[in-house]
């Protein structure tokens, strides 16, 4: 199974740009990226634009709009895609999302989103945003294929806005994300009934 | 494994005011409960307050704080703790959860909470809040306890504020607490990149 990892290098995590300049996001995303690239062995970045910072990753450019790009895999062979800012994902997770069975495995995410998705067969294509995760359900049943559905807290992670940097500062001591966030002075502040994110 | 639905009927999701009234809150959080109770056999709703609409199903009252109601009860036997507010959870979760190996089993919650909870020891005591998981993780690893981590992410949906009402609106199709905020007009709007909640 081929795993992608589809990637947007210019102005990441929009966002978060209250909290974060856009050189520290641009860091931050590729932190994730390479946190994601730890837990897929072999994965290919699917960039949507050139970037310096790929020149040691196994990298394809594909300057497409992500469907065209998602899909056009998909009908070679089969494939996976985990998104780039599954910051909490690990090896265990990855390794049991790829043994999942099914014509068509999909992990939701927060929102209605698609944060992985596999496809073992050709027919198969994507719809990504306003509510990827329901329109890729009901294309999977409309082509009459075996739908899986991945429940895992982890891979629902993905880093948007600042509700999700504190799951990832909850749950991601370790990762490089973590460990740049911390560098940068975010952390928690559990004075208050729930833990708040914070920056110094 | 004796189940255990912690309860509070007065007042309940208030950070939903601004959108929601009293009694359509009050109803809502019951529809949420019996929804849970669906999905969990023989279980036992441990309410914080006497209320006349858990007359016919099985409950116990207890008036003391969360930690106290529910530690006391881990000390005489097997005990498992399932919020009354995971909107998402099915019967094939709730069976997962009660067959996962440990001295304590523990599902994270968005915010660093703990939607359930499972001990087989007499030792372990709860610290609810404040980021609870975490400070359970730290306390089953102080008593040299095995613990194992519950991952799901309908499990991880408790409903706070707008953004889990949305998620149950997304994911929630046929469930009570879904029918009831469908009743009182609440919808999907799919027409922006990411979907939103709207009120009629």
């Amino acid at each position: 199974m081929k795993i992608y990892v589809p990637f947007k290098p210019t102005n990441p995590k929009s966002r978060l740009s209250k909290i974060m300049s856009e050189d520290e996001r641009r860091e931050f995303a590729f932190q994730l990226l390479l946190d994601v690239l730890d837990c897929c062995e072999e994965a290919v970045v699917l960039s949507a634009s050139r970037d310096e910072r790929l020149r040691d990753l196994k990298h394809e450019v594909d300057e497409r709009d992500l469907d065209t790009a998602v899909t056009s895999r998909i009908k070679k062979e089969d494939s996976a895609f985990v998104m780039s800012d599954l910051a909490l994902i690990s090896k265990k997770i990855v390794k049991k999302f790829l043994d999942t069975d099914g014509d068509v495995v999909i992990a939701p995410g927060r929102k209605g989103g698609t944060n992985m998705l596999l496809s073992r067969s050709r027919e198969f294509y994507t719809s990504y945003h306003y509510g990827s995760f329901l329109k890729h359900v009901r294309i999977a049943e409309k082509l009459g294929l075996n739908l899986s559905i991945f429940d895992s807290f982890y891979a629902s992670i993905d880093i948007d806005d600042e509700s999700d940097l504190l799951e990832l500062m909850l749950h991601g001591k370790g990762k490089r994300s973590y460990e740049y966030l911390e560098s940068i002075g975010f952390y928690v502040d559990f004075s208050e009934k729930e833990p708040k994110l914070k920056r110094a």
